[in-house]
C-alpha cells in the first residue's frame, strides 16, 4: 500500500501543529496508518451526508490526537479546507484542540478528558442494537453500522475506560471495536512506570475478542484486523504497537507528545517521509489517492437510501416511528396531559413522583430508556414492564449500568450523540461527583441527556455524611449549560421531566427520598419560568426562598409569620439558573429589588443562594457535612425548622 | 471452628439494623465468617493500643456493611460497648451507617462511596513500604505490616478499583491483601445484568496473586488463604464465594441487600443459626472464645514495642527522624525560612512558583511525597532528584499515578491515613472533576492531603473548552473542609503550601498556567487571613476583589481609575472560606458594609462571589465554557481587561 497517503497525513498534523505553535505531534504521527486504514478505506461513512444515520461511528477517544482526525476527515471529503487546518487551535476555528461535537463536521462527539471516548462509544453501541431490534426487518438492515473508538494508554489508565469494557463485554455489544494505539509512551515516561498490566488478558477478562496486530504501522495489517473484527460475536479490541512521534528525532520519546517540534525536527521529519519540506504542501496525488475511496463509500450510503425508500413502502408505519424517534417530543404537546402533573397523594417523595412522570412519559415516548447505576429500586427509575435491556433483549428499555456512575453518564452522551433515541441516567446526588465531568460534557455538547439524582440532601437520614450531599447542588448548578431543578412537588417535577426531554440542553432533577407536600399552589408556568410567587401577600415585607423540600418550610414560616402580623411573599425556585435567565420585569415582580429582606432555605451549601439574597439577607443552608441520624432529626439538628426560618425573617425587619 | 463466634455477630449485625430500623443486613451476613476469620483470628493490631503504629490496616470498602465491622471490633476489644451497638444509625452515636475515620475506635478511614476503600488500602500499603525502607534495619522490622481490603461487586465494578489494581500490581505492593465478597448480587438483581467479567482473570491481568477459597462461609478455608496470602511478592487477591443474607429467608436475595429484615425473618434467622432470639442478647462463652485471641494480639504488639525499644537505644537518630515524620511541621518554623516567599522574577506562572516551593519545603520535609496523574512536568509537582517509587525503590519520593485521578486521590487519603507522611498530588484543575468524590472525602476526614491543581482557567489556552475550568473552583470552594487556595503571586503560593501542610485540613492550590505579576505588595498575614487590602485608598469609592491572575487585572484598572481621580480599594482573596470565617472587625475593615460598589473578577464561575459583591455589586467571571485559542486572547474576549474592569466599577459609583 502506497505510503504516501499515511506520511501526507502525518506531515500535515505537524505542520498543524507547527503553525498553531501548539498540540499533540506524537500521536498523531504514531497513529496515522490506523486511522487512514480505519476512516479511509475501511468504514462506512459519506462526506456529502455526515449525518447519514446509518454511519459507521467514529470516536477518538485520545481527543489530543485531533489533528490527525481533521487531516484525514480533510481527505475524506469533510468541509475542511486547508486553511482550516491552518487555522488549527486558533479563535473560531473549525479545527478547536480537542474535537469538539459537530457531527455535521464528522466529529461524533467531544473528547478530551481521557477514558470517556470509550464509554460514548459504548453508547453509540448500545444505541445501534436499540434501533436495530426496533428497526429492522428481514431484508432491511436499515440500522447495521459499527463502532469505533481510538484509544492510548491514558484513555485505558482511566477507571472510566474499565467500567465502559466491563459493561459492553457483558452486553455483547459486537459491532463496538476499539483500537489500541499501543505505543508505550505516556507524558511522564514509559508506561512501564505506572501501567504494566496486561492490556489483551484485561480485556479478555471482561469478555472481549482481542485481535493483536504485529506492526500498527502497516495499513494493511491494520486492515486485515478491521475485517477479521466483523466475524466477532463479542466486541473486539485491536492492539496495534506504535512509536509516538514516528519518523521524527522524538520517536519513541514522551517530549514528542505535546509540544511543538520546531522547524529543524519538523525539517527532518519531513525529509525522513519524503514530503515537501513546505508547510501544507499537498501533493495532488494523494487527493487523486483518496478521490475513488471517497466516492466508494458515497456509493454505499446511496445504496442504503435506495434500501430505506423501498423499507419507507413496505412498513410506513415503522416509518413513521423512525421518524419520530428521530425528534424530540414537542412541549406543547406533552404539557397537554394533565395526568403528567396530577399528584396522587397529598405527601409523595419528589423521586416517587418522578418514577410515575417517567413512566407515563415513557408510554407516550417509545424511544425514551434509562436507568440507573444499580440503585434503580431507590431512584425510581425503572419502567415497569419495558423489559431489561441485555445481549439477549435488545429491546428492553431499562438499562442496568452497574455501579459504574461515570461510564454511565459517559454512555448516555454516546446515546444521545448516536441519535434516535431520549436518554435518561440516575443515581444518589452525591455520586454526581463520580461522573462530574460527563455531566459536563452532556452540557458542553448540549445533549438531551437527563440526570436524574435522588437523595437529594441530609434527608438521607441514616446513611450518613457520606451518602449526603451538600455541595453537590452547587457543582452541578454552576456548570454551565446544565439546566438543574431540585422540584418541590409532582407538579413540578412533571415540568422538570418535560423541560428536560424537550429542551436542547442537559438536565439534573434533584429528587428527595423523603415525602413532599404536594398540596401548595405551584404552577406550570412559573416553575418553567425557575422561580414564583407561590404566596404573595399586599404589603409584604420579606421574601422567603426556596427550593424542593424546604418549600414547605418556608410555607410553614409565612402562615406562622402571618398570624404574627408580619407579611411575607414566598417564592419557589425549581431552576435558579433559568430565574436568572429571565428578562429584568419577571425577575423584578418576583423579587422586587427594593424588597431586600429575603431569606432562602435549601438544604445543600448556601453559596448559590446569595445571588439572590445578596449581603443583607439571609442563606439558611448546609456549609457541613450531615450525620448518621433519622432524617426528620438532622433537619431539626441542623437548622431547617419553622422557627429559625421565622427568627430569621424578624431579624431582618 | 465454633460456629457460635461467626453466628453471633451475624444475629448482632441483624439486631442492629433491627433496632435502628435502618441499614444493611445482608453483607454482614455473608461476610461474617471472613471478618471473625481476618480481624480476630488472623490479623495483628490491638484494642488497649488502636493506634499502634505497625498495626495491619483493615479497611471495609463495602461500608454499607458497617454493623459487621461494628460487632467484630466490640468483640476484638475496642471501646463499643451494646449500648454502641444499640445506637447504630442514630444521632452521635459511635456507629453511624457508614464507618467514619476515628483510628482510635478500629475505624482506620470513611467508607462507603463504593471503590474507593481498595484504592485507601492501596496507599496504606504505599505508605507502609517506603516507611518500611525508610527505618527497617536488619533485626528491626518496625514498619512490616499489611493492609486488609474487604469489598463486594459494587466496589470491583466502580472505575476507581481497576485503577487502584493497576497500579498495586505494577508496584508490586505485596503486603496488600483485598478480600472478594463474591455473593453474586447487587441491588438490581443478579451480577449477571451488568457484571459478568472474570474476575480473577482481571486481577491476574493487572499482575496480582489471586487465591480462590472453596467456600467463603468456611473460616477455616479463609484463614488458610490469609496465610497463603503472606507468602506473596504481589499483592494478592482473595476470593470468597458467600451467600447475602446467608442463614435467613432472605439468603442469596438482592432484597437482603439494604432494608431491616422485619421481625419474622429475624426471628427465623436466630433460630437458624442456634442463637438467642432477645436481641443483643450475647452468648457469654463468645467473649470466652474471643478473649485469649485478643491478648495474643496485645502480645505481639508488646513484643513489637519492646524491639522499638532496642531500635531507640540502636538508632537514636532513626527514632528522632521516626518522630519527626509522625508529626506535622509547625507553621511557625516554615515561615521562618524568607526563601520560601522570595519570587526569583517579576513574572512567574503560580504552578511554577509551586514548583519552587514545593522543591525547597520537600528539602526540609523529608516525609514529603507526592506525585501527578502523569501531568507533573506541566503540574510542576516533581521533586527534583529524589527519585521515582516504585517496586525497586521504595525510597524513591515522587509517585507516578498514571492517568489515574480518582484512585490518585483516594491513595493520597489512604497514605495520610496511614500516618507518618505528608502527601500531595496533582493534575489540572478541570480533571478535579475525575476525582472530586474522593477530595471530599479528605476534607471529611480532616486528612491534611495536598491538592495540586494548576491550568486553572481559560489561561489553558489553545487546549480548548474541554480543559478548561470554570465551574471547579466553585464546586470546590463549597466542599465543606476544604481549603481553596487560588493566590495571585510566589508569596501567596509560598502561604497556600505552608498552610496546606501545617493544618489539620485537606487543601486544594489552584494554579496557573500562565505567568503572573510577582510585583504587587502581596502580604503573608493578609494571605493566612484568606483576603486583605493590597491597595488602600483614603476615600475609596468602590472596591476591587480580585485572586489569582485577575489581580493583575485589578491593580492595573485601579491606577488608570487613579488617574481620572476615582479612588478604589484592591483586595486579594486567596482563600474566600477563610476570610469568610474572619471575625467581623477584620471583614468590616477590608470590607466595610458600607462600601457597596464592589467588583470581583476572577476567570471562573461568579457564583462564589455574590457572598461578597452582594445585589448591588458586580461579578466579572466566566459563566459559560471557554474555547480553543491563545490564552491572551480569549481573556481578551470574554472580557477581562481592564477596560471592563474600569467601566464596571464606572457603572457603580
Amino acid at each position: 500500500m502506497n505510503k504516501k497517503l499515511v506520511n501526507t497525513l502525518r506531515g500535515l498534523s505537524v505542520d498543524m501543529v507547527e503553525e498553531a505553535n501548539s498540540g499533540h505531534p506524537g500521536a498523531p504521527l504514531g497513529m496515522a496508518p490506523i486511522v487512514s486504514a480505519l476512516w479511509l478505506r475501511h468504514a462506512n461513512h459519506d462526506a456529502t451526508c455526515p449525518t447519514w444515520k446509518n454511519r459507521d461511528r467514529l470516536v477518538l477517544s485520545a481527543g489530543h490526537a485531533s489533528a490527525i482526525l481533521y487531516s484525514v476527515l480533510h481527505f475524506a471529503g469533510y468541509d475542511y479546507t486547508v486553511d482550516d487546518l491552518k487555522a488549527f487551535r486558533t479563535w473560531g476555528s473549525k479545527t478547536p484542540g480537542h474535537p469538539a461535537y459537530n457531527p455535521h463536521l464528522g466529529v461524533e462527539i467531544t473528547t478530551g478528558p481521557l477514558g470517556q471516548g470509550i464509554a460514548n462509544a459504548v453508547g453509540m453501541a448500545i444505541a445501534e442494537t436499540m434501533l436495530a431490534a426496533r428497526f429492522n426487518r428481514p431484508g432491511y438492515p436499515v440500522v447495521d453500522h459499527r463502532t469505533y473508538a481510538l484509544c492510548g494508554d491514558g484513555c485505558l489508565m482511566e477507571g472510566i475506560s474499565y467500567e465502559a469494557v466491563s459493561l459492553a463485554g457483558t452486553l455483547k455489544l459486537n459491532k463496538l471495536v476499539v483500537i489500541y494505539d499501543d505505543n508505550e509512551i505516556t507524558i511522564e515516561g514509559s508506561t512501564d512506570i505506572a501501567f504494566k498490566e496486561n492490556v489483551p488478558l484485561r480485556f479478555k477478562a471482561a469478555g472481549w475478542r482481542v485481535i493483536p496486530v504485529e506492526d500498527g504501522n502497516d495499513e494493511q495489517q491494520v486492515l486485515a484486523a478491521l475485517k477479521e473484527a466483523e466475524t466477532s460475536d463479542l466486541p473486539t479490541l485491536i492492539v496495534c504497537p506504535t512509536t509516538i512521534g514516528y519518523g521524527s528525532k522524538r520517536a519513541g520519546m514522551a517530549k514528542s507528545h505535546g509540544e511543538p517540534f520546531g522547524k529543524e525536527i519538523t525539517l527532518d521529519l519531513k525529509q525522513n517521509l519524503n514530503l515537501s519540506n513546505i508547510p501544507f504542501d499537498i501533493d495532488k496525488s494523494v487527493y487523486d489517492e483518496v478521490r475513488p475511496l471517497n466516492l466508494q463509500r458515497q456509493a454505499k450510503r446511496q445504496t442504503w437510501e435506495q434500501m430505506f425508500e423501498e423499507y419507507r413502502k413496505a412498513f410506513p408505519e415503522l416509518v413513521k416511528e423512525w421518524d419520530s424517534f428521530h425528534k424530540q417530543p414537542k412541549l406543547e404537546d406533552l404539557l397537554l396531559d394533565e395526568e403528567l402533573f396530577k399528584a396522587n397523594s397529598a405527601f409523595e417523595a419528589s423521586r416517587n413522583s418522578s418514577g410515575k412522570v417517567l413512566n407515563l412519559l415513557a408510554k407516550k415516548l417509545p424511544n425514551l430508556v434509562g436507568g440507573s447505576a444499580d440503585l434503580g429500586p431507590s431512584n425510581k427509575t425503572s419502567l415497569d414492564g419495558m423489559g431489561s435491556y441485555s445481549s439477549e433483549n435488545r429491546l428492553g428499555r431499562n438499562l442496568h449500568f452497574g455501579v459504574r456512575e461515570h461510564a454511565m453518564a459517559a454512555i448516555c452522551n454516546g446515546m444521545a450523540a448516536h441519535g434516535g433515541l431520549q436518554v435518561y441516567c440516575s443515581t444518589f446526588l452525591v455520586f454526581s461527583d463520580y461522573m462530574k465531568n460527563a455531566v459536563r460534557m452532556s452540557a458542553m455538547m448540549k445533549l438531551p441527556v437527563t440526570y436524574v439524582f435522588t437523595h437529594d440532601s441530609i434527608g438521607v437520614g441514616q446513611d450518613g455524611e457520606t451518602h449526603q450531599p451538600v455541595e453537590q447542588l452547587t457543582a452541578l448548578r454552576s456548570t454551565p449549560g446544565l439546566k438543574v431543578y431540585r422540584p418541590a412537588d409532582r407538579l413540578e417535577t412533571a415540568c422538570a421531566w418535560i423541560d428536560a426531554l424537550t429542551g436542547k440542553q442537559a438536565t439534573a432533577l434533584i429528587l428527595s427520598r423523603q415525602n413532599l407536600n404536594n398540596e401548595y399552589p405551584t404552577n406550570k408556568n412559573g416553575t418553567f419560568k425557575g422561580a414564583y410567587l407561590v404566596k404573595e401577600n399586599a404589603q409584604s415585607q420579606a421574601v422567603i426562598l426556596a427550593s424542593g423540600s424546604e418549600l414547605e418550610l418556608a410555607m410553614e414560616a409565612e402562615k406562622v409569620l402571618g398570624d404574627q402580623g408580619i407579611h411575607v411573599n414566598v417564592v419557589s425556585v425549581p431552576c435558579l439558573e433559568t430565574f436568572l435567565k429571565q428578562d429584568k420585569d419577571y425577575i423584578q415582580n418576583v423579587l422586587p429589588d427594593n424588597l431586600r429582606n429575603r431569606v432562602s432555605i435549601e438544604a445543600g451549601a448556601t453559596m448559590p443562594w446569595y445571588r439572590l439574597v445578596g449581603l443583607d439577607g439571609i442563606s439558611i443552608g448546609i456549609d457541613h457535612y450531615g450525620s448518621s441520624a433519622d432524617a426528620k432529626q438532622l433537619f431539626s439538628e441542623y437548622g431547617f425548622t419553622v422557627e429559625r426560618v421565622v427568627q430569621a425573617v424578624k431579624s431582618l425587619i
